[in-house]
């Protein structure tokens, strides 16, 4: 294999039966400008204040666009990072650096089954779904929801991520059993899901928790240990940029600060 | 899309023609009983203290295999971290946190073409292909890029990861310009690729550069920096167990230690 | 004032008039030849396995000594960090980090009346009165004061350390109001004192507590708030040995672990 | 000893000679109502807009002083952290956690000779002679070093600590060898002072060295090393001021940052 067949490589995931290539024409693609960046399905019409673009059927990531007033935007595949910026917030979303903790920590990728609940924004839900996930996601707040289905839509994974409206504690007894290879969970009550991970989780399967307070990652962890989960581990994570200038190297004086803690279990 | 025909749902990546169906059938499943645990090929014949295991073709993640002694074995899928522990090792790899933090930070998903340099055991480079993504991946040990091939079998992902024998920096010049979404270094030299970024990297790809000290990390800011990459940021990860017990919560007195400093930048 | 003099400085505790010799005469030095290490009060007579040591009761600093057999021993004061060396430990004494984190957010200094409890080792009362605090301290178990109070005459501290055998919230009432600057509690019910602290401390005096869990430091934090005490702040403190080698420099792969959290406020 | 006679126990360090009560005598007070706070020598007259304070040469405090326009205002003993809002800055002060971290590791106490460079604003040379040091200070700008004695005097430690106005690296042969307990540096040049500190330190003194920059730290290491000094750590210090709320218990978000490197040695 070579990156001049890498398409070859990315048909593997995205298919090729006539189906997928449609999904994959529907794909949202990015136009820059500058600082001007918009997030546009193929086929649209969109109305800067640099002019009308009609972006076509078959646009393509390198393409140039010229609007009908001669301003040029280019344009590129959306990329993770890029969710957290042109997704619809219905809450603070969770940061890359922990939806890739959870992604490392739990080995996401091609042909996961994952059961999420506290959809939210749905970023850590996308981004699942973009590392080739099924996701079935819940979110209590029915105008939450829809925002998070729009969001899927234009993180061009809405075949892929079922939101659903409701309370997942109310729902588990519908879910399949052993049937989810991934449980991740952000809501006040994760306890009372994961004391159920275990019927819900392949052999071998894992629950990731995000909660900011101890008092609720605590009861997280003691639930999982009650539950028979393996190697229960709570993580809490401090990251600090770095600074170089001319007067030399040091950590940055405003570090960033705490997010949330981890705690990962696996069902063994 | 529900969980019922979640099937269906990997049936998206691990496609449904011939070809994919084969690829499915050769990627390799764990064999767990206890603390034992196999990572083998379907049609395989497995030695063990327990007995011979017959792997049949077929064989399905929940299957339950059993030795010509009788003793029971439960099939499961391999997941990332699991990589972590079957690779055979060519040096110290790239932890689970690591590799999810690059992962997060540069948003690897599917169709995502990616030039790795320093492969070593190539924990991060399967773990990218398992989110979908091809990877060329340079390692210049002619007998760890071997072990490495090996590695890439062994996670199910020789078909989508390249691994080149070779010094990457002499090879730029082969290597397609914008034909990467993302360029992941873990090498000494990782600055002179990092000059040759804006070229390499497809309009919005990242480069993300792992390194344990301070001083080629902060050469990789600067060269990323005259570089004129966007977004030039490198981050030190400090990790600690929270430890739960009668007596009350806290951190572990026994903390995650230094790894490297992760530098991300994106080109635009 | 110039070093030449600066002996006029030390006069304040190795002293020039009759009081103070006697003072100085009853602190012990170190005496000390490569890893061997004794703290000795001068006058007394040391059996080494290098032969025995006559200290004479005007050893000074900077001496050297001869065992019966010739062996050399070099006389040094005592320094703070050494007390956690010498000190018979009855429990994990407080560490050089934490202690000096006490007097420094604190303000210990010359004069200063200290009401401290959970005596334990006694390195935190010793290291205070070095620093020229009175300190009243408690210590519930009858067999662990009687060690600390061994210890405070080995650290030379025992003319200004008074170790009082007893829970301190039994005490409470038998102790003067506004009698003190500053309160350092390591004890299990340290919140118990905390809401009498506003009565103790003069005002402008502190209060530091030191308390492994989040729980109860949490406790501590809510009473402090409770009893109207200023500037009530917790802090928990990581710290990591920095690695300088051929290949670089980072953070040290083992860092300094979790030891408590520590708690502050001021009356005001 | 009882809290009763402290005043005896503070005899001990304030000395019992008229001198010393003299001296006593002329400590600065704080003056305090509601958010207003003066610094003011006993005797002083001080202006506010509450009216004007005559301060009798007895003051204590304890005391209450009225304005003569009736305004009440209490009387308080400077504590340390008080150095840091009332001495007049001539560059960001040494915060109070790091001032604890070298008399912690170092163990400044009663009787120390302390040789410091880089003088400043003079927080940690008034911290270390509040402690029972006698202090020999380097500033290098005239003016800064002037305001650096009027901060000694309003610390109420004028009489121990001697600011000089120099370049300590030019004065070092004028130094009395073995004639310091303890050197502390926070000078661009530390690694020139460190080089000299096993001529200058008594036998068992220690280094502590403040650097901001990786580089300079790792000099300064490096230097202690090829100098044989003992014992020699560089340490980096996070903290965290915590969250107790309603919701719950959590590192805050907003954290504290990096201030300095702390590098120690001993001479031994």
């Amino acid at each position: 294999m070579t990156e001049h067949d890498s398409d070859g490589g990315s048909d593997a995931d995205s298919g090729t039966d006539e189906d997928a290539e449609t999904a994959a024409d529907r794909v949202p693609v990015l136009l820059v400008r500058g600082d001007r960046e918009y997030l546009v399905e193929p086929g649209a019409e969109m109305g800067t204040d640099l002019g009308v673009l009609e972006v076509p059927e078959d646009v393509q990531p390198g393409d140039t666009l010229e609007t009908h007033l001669g301003d040029e935007f280019h344009v590129r595949r959306l990329r993770g990072p890029d969710l957290f910026h042109h997704f619809e917030r219905t809450g603070a979303p969770m940061v890359p650096r922990d939806i890739g903790l959870v992604i490392g920590e739990t080995g996401i990728a091609r042909g996961d089954r994952v059961l999420d609940a506290g959809t939210g924004t749905g970023v850590l839900a996308a981004s699942m779904a973009r590392a080739g996930a099924d996701v079935v996601t819940y979110e209590q707040d029915p105008d939450f929801a829809d925002v998070a289905r729009e969001n899927m839509a234009l993180g061009g994974v809405d075949d892929v991520v079922d939101v659903r409206t409701g309370d997942v504690c109310e729902e588990l007894e519908t879910l399949e059993s052993s049937s989810f290879d991934v449980i991740t969970l952000d809501t006040a009550d994760a306890a009372d899901v994961v004391a159920h991970a275990p019927e819900l989780l392949v052999d071998g399967g894992f629950v990731a928790v995000y909660s900011p307070f101890i008092e609720s990652t605590r009861e997280v962890a003691e639930t999982a240990r009650e539950a028979d989960l393996a190697n229960v581990r709570t993580r809490e994570t401090i990251q600090r940029e770095m600074e170089f200038d001319d007067r030399g190297s040091r950590p940055s004086t405003a570090p960033v600060g705490h997010t949330g803690y981890l705690t990962f279990a696996r069902n063994e």
